[in-house]
């Protein structure tokens, strides 16, 4: 059985798309993996990638477009909004199918060790990867960004995980890990009362409170006059989407306010849709649905409201 | 302004009234402080009482008690269902009325010293007062029970923060502290399934990706033909009432369960009812209410469908 990872690295370029199409031509023309999306950001200056498909040709084109990033992204002159302390500044390696979690982990040593070997840039182990509590929130190795590299990288605590504790001198450091899939998951509320949704936000997550598993926000979108409460579920097996759309739509009835529509951004597993569908279809294990994913897209247009969902934003489309 | 108090000791003696009533007797005929409650279980041959009043008066009352409870208590010759480490198991003390946290933690220190002198028997600092992170988990410390104390304490990391690493002979050791209150929290289903509850109960709690300050498992009531959905708040001011009762509400959906009751066991802050009703009437901060206790009391049973409730639940009652 193939093993399916899915990676999303970021690069330290969003302006320039000749660069861009350099450092991800080794993703393309490839029949064992996809190049399922390219984000542009020109206000960040920043690119996020996905990639899709077999592990092992995954690590070797990942490790070649690594090199190309290194070689044409000079961070001394970049400007963008995002913190960034890297051209590449993260690659994140997601488990999709027949493979573990650890597994994962394994893997982001392997390519860790095969990136800084073909660019002399020090990675750091970040997320279920990280060898050290203080690794395990990318954040906190941000902190600083490129410019501060130099002076953080000389206190022991913050020595990477591979290379010489000292910054690569355009291209920064980087970080590698295993983490679990992100579902990016956005609620259109009926108001423009920006204030309201972000206390509802805080209500429902973990730092206020809320469900262990969601991070939220608040967002006023001036063009289509309503009010976007903005999310992460870390963990979509353990806080489900039910879950926080059904405490989203609680929440919002002290303000009278209702939810028109939902949004996920970027891609979701299908095991996340197929398991929030189960509660709104009143089903629990160990019963077993085996929907197809025409199923799967439509069920879930339904029961959670969403807007402008295809197949093509569940994952397993591209396995 | 009067600083008021409340405090839970923890007596390993659940069977023999006339001891009780001797351990007790500090805290009756007092007007600065009430005995609220006293409960004794005879299977886990345990008493819990619950004192609330002017924090001077019961510091003096407590060591006198705990003086008493080390002279009349053997734990050589104790059987009882419930873990226990000491004669006096755990004193908390829960700030009330006109006192912030950190000064409970110091009133804890100067509470265990007194003990201490009074009794010999060596205290750990818990909780909020903890001065070590394995301090923090009141199960943690007990880990190992009266019986394994002794070897227990040799290690330095468990060496307690008043008295000798050595437990008392009779009455082994104390853990003292100032924590949050704790609102327990029950919810009636009409269900005999527990197996069905207990899955609700891992989905709205912390340890399930559920709310953050949940603690939650299930219980069969038999003699009333149902399940009970039963929980702690561990923070209500973060995680509150209304989103434990409508979580639940929203889970039981699945298997067509439904609320018929809830119940507080124990004592409950006003705050805690205050800040849930105004969600169910829609009001929120900066809009502040002038309820009396009458008033809470009867918007509680209403709105939180609360069987068995009466104002003499609401801590503020005895103030």
């Amino acid at each position: 059985m193939r093993q399916i990872i899915e990676i999303v690295p970021n690069y330290s370029e969003g302006k320039n798309s000749e660069i861009m199409k350099q450092i991800i031509a080794p993703f393309t023309d490839n029949p064992d993996i996809s190049l399922v999306t390219m984000e542009m950001d020109p206000s960040y200056n920043r690119t996020v990638v996905t990639v899709i498909g077999e592990a092992k040709e995954i690590l070797k084109r990942m490790t070649e477009s690594a090199a190309i990033a290194v070689s044409r992204i000079d961070l001394r002159i970049h400007i963008g909004e995002h913190p960034r302390m890297g051209a590449v500044d993260v690659v994140p390696i997601i488990p999709i199918e027949n493979i573990t979690e650890d597994e994962c982990v394994r893997l982001s040593n392997i390519l860790a060790n095969d990136i800084f070997e073909a660019t002399q840039v020090p990675i750091y182990l970040y997320s279920k990867s990280a060898t050290r509590e203080q690794c395990t929130n990318l954040p906190d190795i941000r902190q600083g960004e490129f410019e501060g590299l130099g002076e953080k990288m000389k206190d022991p605590k913050w020595a990477p995980d591979f290379g010489k504790p000292i910054p690569h001198p355009t291209a920064g450091a980087m970080a590698v890990g295993c983490r679990k899939p992100l579902v990016a998951f956005n609620i259109d509320l009926n108001s423009n009362d920006k204030t309201k949704v972000l206390k509802i936000a805080r209500r429902i997550r973990n730092s206020g409170g809320g469900y262990r598993f969601i991070q939220a926000g608040a967002a006023r979108l001036a063009d289509r006059g309503l009010c976007q409460l903005t999310m992460n579920l870390t963990d979509y097996e353990q806080t489900a989407l039910y879950q926080a759309l059904e405490a989203t739509i609680m929440e919002a009835k002290r303000y009278n306010m209702e939810v028109l529509a939902t949004e996920i951004v970027g891609l979701v597993p299908k095991h996340c849709l197929i398991n929030s569908l189960k509660y709104y279809l009143k089903l629990d294990d160990p019963v077993k649905v085996n929907w197809s994913l025409e199923e799967i897209t439509d069920l879930a247009i339904k029961h959670f409201k969403l807007r402008d969902f295809t197949i093509k934003k569940i994952i397993e489309y591209y396995v």
